[in-house]
């Protein structure tokens, strides 16, 4: 799908699933899918420099309106050139619409017909956010991709609460695609589709969104609490009602199996804070599963924390060092887990590519799994039915 | 001075004052002097990498004895291939004895004529350092130059406490001295230079010391809560009974205005955590005084920290940027304040040595001091008569 500004291609598709390889053009640069997106809440991904990410392989950083809208606010970050030029980094952006955030704050927050009202967690200060005011503050933030107001049901919630969020996020939806037309043409607006838990509203909110003009689609509501099958579930009911040639973006997800199993229930695009905020707790990926670096069986080692990894951390540092770091608590020490989580994950989305281009997507996925989080084989046959998915579009 | 590892010479004295420009060649690189050396005190320079602190100009930086004994040990850094390996800094390193952080442990050290046995800050474990031991744990540590176990005495202390500190700190030189002979020739010991804030002692010491084979001598026991006069006068009485040829550095010490005052009295070498800790809690060096980049005016500044500053900060980044960072506590800002700081410290010294070399050291003093600290004439004259060295040696 394309404007001038966004264009989304596939490369290639798996025979055996819905994965599949695409290319999407910004103004701030190309993007290869599938993607991982490094979260960077106040317009800094927590630690980690610029240059480092870009080192790490990253190609795209996501940054969240609701923080950056409070402090220092959209405005000054206007007056500074936008987002880009404010935190020093030249790649796409994607930024999301607050919603989510909102809907987190419980109490402080009410919403109407008309938007979402709260009170700022910093000073309590009143804000009013509508479908009309994101669209003016992302506008300000200047990022490549941004995000509609939407409403995220909780979980569990009511069938009818899952409707009625689902219906509002709809004709919050076309409020915003038509205050759009009034500002950047360079900014490119995805849908969100939610519907919740229940397969026909998520079959319902895709035909609902893909029909309206959005180049790319961001699937919200999910990774809030429930278990992964039921994740992956949901995603089997919502991707065969997406239109084929739309970007997917599985909004908050996820860890390295969120990455693995996502690609083949169809969708191009992730972004989480859980690599970066793990990492930051002494977790750290491998592929043979996540390891506690502070535990003592690193104290001595003289390898890397992975052995082979083309990190900066593991290419420059013994196990044993990023060990001491952790333990003592060093701000290097969240410098380098993160770099090497960062670096994971960015492989991980490489590595996948290549596999959904070679044609091997789900020999990879299967192995990838069976060493990341091992089980039993007759577990594994279980769970293959759920990350299999039937080609249904 | 000179060994086979360890060579002192001076380029450049300046004829109006006891600077001095010189460059000291260590197994692991060439130091030009005056130099500044930041602390890594837990085999880190905080929330810095070895590649950013080269790029800031660092030529040697300082590690903890006391600190690394404890976590992780120095035998398991030695297990590693030293300090150097471990840490991921192949430029000259400088260990301290432990001996001020031990003395700074008040009721949980007690000092006998063997050494001083003490409790653990971390897990309360016994330990003895000797001047023995400590030569065994620097040794296993790998640094270019070392230092004995000494005694600094507390500010203020009787006559008689500190020159019972002094002898004391006198004859664990020579044991340590001894017990080197059986250790890494590579290795440089430097003596350390007692005599708390008693003028006859100061020289008595510096006398005793230069008199011993140590190619480089330390001046401790200042910056300990004394006025900075205090310490001005105390270098006055110390540096005349310094042997010209040998490197000479002032322990602890100090800030940008130490740096350059110091150097008129005769330093060489100069550590301190104050330019990276001041940085972590908002204190950024500027040609015009230290700055809190906290403060509400930075908010909408568009420039950098400081105009025309080649740090990877300034160069990056805009003063609104690094002040939301800091407002925000995001970790990036500690590295982006911290890396500023380094570099401020390090381009004064590369300052300073020009300066010496073109004989033009008093004026660079007096402007950077009348810029940095804005004083009356007045004060300045009088401020003058302590800075100035009658050249005595």
């Amino acid at each position: 799908m394309s404007s001038a500004y966004f264009l989304f291609t596939i490369d290639a598709e798996c025979p055996h699933s819905w994965a599949r390889a695409g290319t999407i053009q910004t103004p701030h640069g190309t993007i290869c899918t599938p993607i991982f997106m490094p979260v960077g809440t106040q317009a800094t991904v927590k630690s980690v420099s610029p240059e480092e990410l870009r080192a790490a392989g990253v190609q795209i950083i996501l940054a969240n309106t609701y923080h950056l809208m409070l402090r220092p606010g959209s405005e000054l970050i206007a007056s500074l050139g936008g987002l880009h030029s404010f935190m020093h980094w030249d790649g796409p952006i994607l930024t999301d619409s607050g919603g989510f955030q909102v809907f987190s704050l419980g109490h402080l927050r009410k919403l109407s017909e008309e938007g979402a009202a709260f009170k700022s967690h910093l000073d309590g200060s009143a804000h009013l956010l509508t479908p009309e005011s994101v669209m003016h503050i992302e506008a300000e933030l200047g990022a490549d991709i941004i995000l509609p107001l939407d409403i995220c049901a909780a979980y569990p919630c009511s069938p009818s609460e899952a409707k009625e969020a689902m219906e509002r996020t709809h004709r919050w939806a076309e409020r915003a695609l038509e205050t759009k037309k009034c500002y950047r043409p360079e900014q490119t607006l995805f849908g969100i589709v939610q519907g919740a838990f229940e397969p026909e509203l998520r079959e319902q909110s895709a035909n609902f969104m893909g029909n309206l003009p959005f180049p790319g689609l961001s699937i919200g509501g999910l990774s809030v609490g429930e278990p992964k099958q039921m994740m992956w579930d949901i995603l089997h009911y919502t991707t065969p009602a997406l239109p084929r040639n739309k970007a997917r973006h599985l909004l908050g997800v996820g860890s390295p199996e969120d990455l693995v199993i996502g690609v083949g229930l169809g969708m191009d695009m992730f972004d989480c804070a859980l690599p970066t905020r793990v990492a930051r707790h002494g977790g750290l990926f491998t592929p043979d599963g996540r390891v506690n670096i502070k535990s003592a069986r690193f104290r001595t080692e003289r390898g890397p924390v992975q052995e082979g990894c083309d990190c900066y951390t593991c290419q420059n540092y013994s196990a044993a060092y990023v060990h001491h770091l952790a333990r003592t608590e060093e701000q290097l020490y969240y410098r380098l887990g993160s770099m090497h989580n960062i670096r994971f994950m960015l492989r991980l989305a490489s590595q996948l590519r290549e596999a959904i281009i070679a044609g091997s997507y789900p020999a990879f996925r299967d192995e990838f799994m069976a060493r990341y989080i091992p089980a039993s084989e007759a577990v594994r046959e279980v769970q293959r039915e759920k990350w299999q998915a039937t080609r249904r579009n």
